[in-house]
């Protein structure tokens, strides 16, 4: 039994084909082109079955940015395909005769992620997308978790500095206002401007900086250092929220920022030690790990939608 | 067919039999006594039987304080009752000859009022109790979410101001720690030493203080006014990010505050209408009530549990 997959992003579709095992039989890409996206997929989903030489497919999984209306197979809004109720699902019937499933891209990654990467073994994880924003998907008992009308799982657009810093959801101190890839660049850039004396100044100017930038000072400047624990305090806040609100068995960090391994892991499975609701018994603790698919992860998760 | 629920509290156990529509056939309570409690559980059982004068009992469902291993029937962690990894239910099942499932106390109370009370009717609620502390329980898809191990939704536990007033459970910033009747009774004795002339202290002093006091003098002081829209304001706050996670049909307001009706439910709804994560769209809007079965709502969930 075969699998297929597909990942909507900003500037392609990939499409992936998987065995029940997550074994890549074929992959393949298409640029994203909103006005043609469904015959664009119809074509991919043919190539991908074309080049894997195989004849059961289970179905094909999409995951696309925006709010997904599952149920229907419509997307409500996706501000960057120009999607307002667009019924995507019936468009791509037209071009494919296999079961289809959508799903939002960030659920479909933490699914994929929790089948194939390091939630692998898991029944219940939540996987925390650090980028340009903050998102997340939640798998319980080993099923995708989107809220009522799959509107849910908006981590990222959970307070947890009241009155705190503008989210782009119009909200004040959203854990994405803090725990971002843009929010940690935003802060190693303020840390410089206040203080012109700091080795981050190595980096030449401001626009050098990246979110790997006051990780890679920290072990020698103390102003870097202070961005880091800044950084990892509000991050292991809103990890430790959604550790007593889930309890998970993993929570597992995606997105660049990730790619610091266990320098961000560590203090993060700390401060959640620590601070997690009945924490003394110990009784359901949760592992804090980096993800390991990268971008792979949305498109094993579609696919993953028809296991 | 009918249903008995049992919902332990701190100096009484309360039961009841109920049928498939709700219907009370008969309530009775013993006294809660740790050292007997089984054996006290299995009298009250008999007594609740022969009063309804009932044949088909389909079980018996549990309340019970606490951080519950639901699915091995185990009292983790119950310090008002002082059990540690007490087995409950194989105690029970001594006494009991139909079949037993326990929960924590706050998730049969939310079962119970999304099903026979304020979120009769929905498929997808949440329901915060608002008391000593706060309470929290979520229905999804019609069944109670427990999280892992059963140790989930405390979402009394989620810190809203990073850095804030300090919670029971040792962290900063909860939204217990802003939301509970406990809180507001501290904000309003707070405000009032603060402003020796408000009208608040025509209460006489700040002994006499509850969690009505601010509400009843808003509409004429600007102390106690302050005091409720800070309150609302948290409370809303809390509120959105639930409805970010969880996006259910309905968000019901319990315990002693939730008396105030539509004097909080009203502007907590403008607040999350404004908040919530893709507001303008208005996919996927969610409703703010006061529950409706007040302390019966934990026994009704507790019947509840093998429907």
């Amino acid at each position: 039994m075969d699998y297929i997959g597909i990942d909507i992003g900003g500037t392609s579709v990939k499409g992936m084909v998987i065995d029940e095992k997550g074994k890549n039989l074929a992959a393949g890409s298409v640029a994203t082109v909103p006005e043609t996206l469904a015959e664009n997929i119809g074509g991919l989903v043919e190539k991908l079955i074309s080049d894997a030489n195989i004849k059961n497919v289970v179905g094909v999984g999409i995951g696309c940015p925006g709010t997904i209306d599952s149920a229907k197979g419509i997307v409500v809004c996706a501000e960057n395909l120009n999607y307002h109720n667009y019924p995507l699902v019936k468009k791509l019937k037209e071009h494919i005769d296999f079961p289809i499933k959508i799903t939002n891209d960030a659920n479909a990654a933490a699914l994929g992620e929790a089948r194939f990467g390091s939630g692998s073994g898991y029944r219940n994880c939540v996987l925390i997308t650090l980028g340009t924003g903050v998102g997340g998907g939640v798998i319980i008992d080993g099923k995708l978790f989107e809220g009522g009308k799959s509107a849910g799982a908006e981590l990222g657009h959970m307070v947890i500095s009241y009155g705190g810093k503008p989210c782009s959801c119009g909200r004040l101190g959203c854990f994405e206002a803090y725990s971002s890839a843009t929010a940690l660049i935003r802060a190693t850039k303020d840390a410089m401007t206040e203080n012109p004396y700091s080795l981050l100044w190595e980096v030449g100017s401001l626009d050098n900086v990246t979110g790997k930038t006051a990780f890679d000072y920290a072990p020698r400047d103390k102003v870097a250092k202070r961005v880091v624990l800044e950084y990892i305090s509000h991050l292991g806040c809103g990890l430790t929220n959604i550790a007593n609100i889930f309890r998970p068995e993993v929570i597992m960090i995606g997105g660049g920022v990730s790619l610091q391994g266990k320098v961000l892991s560590e203090p993060l499975q700390n401060f959640v030690n620590n601070e997690i609701f009945g924490a003394k018994e110990n009784y359901a603790p949760v592992k804090i790990t980096c993800a390991t698919l990268g971008i792979d992860a949305g498109v094993y998760g579609a696919a993953a939608l028809f296991m």
